[in-house]
């Protein structure tokens, strides 16, 4: 009996560092995807407030003009540009005030409610991104393209500069919505019980 | 020595019960969320196959017409309701082929694979119906309000049930919006570490 405790005692202790050593990989991974998700929303972060920018600065005035009326394009003469700058906003300052959470998650890896919280905001900013990202295309389009069948004529070629800062717009917020959507699926590795 | 052995023993069995409960009523939760995710997923699927079907077969053509022109107004006049009714059967697809998943994971509600997959997925099929969604709702905005500033005029007026029949597509997009957010977050809430 005397020889038996030792000897549990020792495979106790062989195996301890092999548990200790696979919980503490399995933090460092988790680790790495919170400093990643970090980094990550601090870029979505720039792109939805250069988004935001760009289209709430875009106007354009014409260089002539008659007696009675002067050619102007502005972004809120479209309704569509104007949810565009609030959604942009909305995501950007959501992002900002994310950050925390995301600090948190870096120091204690393991809990998972500020993680779950994140995936469920991100979620959500995604779709206001998106949805945000979609109209304006559409309408982006409508402007360089117009269309025959409804007689809405293109508009670019008289405001081209209005067009490109539209656009340029856009493309920002694609880039804010592939960002977002890398962040829920990190999320969703970070949650991955193991 | 004699007395300790049994004892220790009873210590064990009156432990064993408390955590078998515990994971039982754990694997009960996530098998309710995976039945949940069943259900609400064909709701999603019978959604998305109704806006992209009410988008599909909206036409209108007037009862009056020229000697060289009959004035008519379908769904492939403008570039983005196309683009909405191919995201809207995508996303409908991808939801059907989705529902094997799902039941595995009715089946085995532990295992963290097929809910990950689902959550990665879902993502971007939430990503397609919000843009698709989104893009539509600006047209849809536009053909029922017209905007001055560019002179796009309103076709409402004249395709009023071509008008009403996109709207209603939408407004399921929407649908099928919100049910796959939920579904996010519910595969969110599944793959928590408890």
């Amino acid at each position: 009996m005397a020889i038996d405790v030792p000897e549990s005692s020792a495979g106790a202790k062989g195996k301890a560092p092999l548990i200790a050593t696979t919980a503490a990989a399995l933090g460092g991974y988790k680790k790495g995807i919170a400093i990643m998700d970090f980094i990550l929303r601090i870029c979505a972060m720039i792109s939805a407030l250069a988004a935001s920018a760009a289209m709430g600065t875009s106007e354009e005035t014409l260089p002539f003009f008659t007696q009675f009326f002067q050619f102007q394009a502005s972004y809120d003469d479209l309704p569509t540009f104007s949810f565009f700058v609030i959604a942009m906003a909305l995501v950007a300052s959501y992002l900002v005030l994310s950050l925390p959470f995301s600090i948190v998650s870096i120091i204690r890896p393991h809990v998972a409610g500020p993680r779950l919280l994140l995936l469920i905001l991100d979620t959500i900013a995604l779709s206001l991104a998106t949805a945000g990202g979609g109209a304006a295309t559409a309408i982006v389009y409508l402007a360089h393209n117009g269309n025959a069948n409804t007689n809405w004529l293109a508009i670019c070629q008289q405001f081209g500069d209005f067009c490109q800062k539209a656009s340029g717009a856009v493309v920002a917020s694609f880039i804010t919505a592939v960002i977002l959507l890398f962040l829920v699926v990190m999320s969703g590795f970070a949650l991955r019980r193991q």
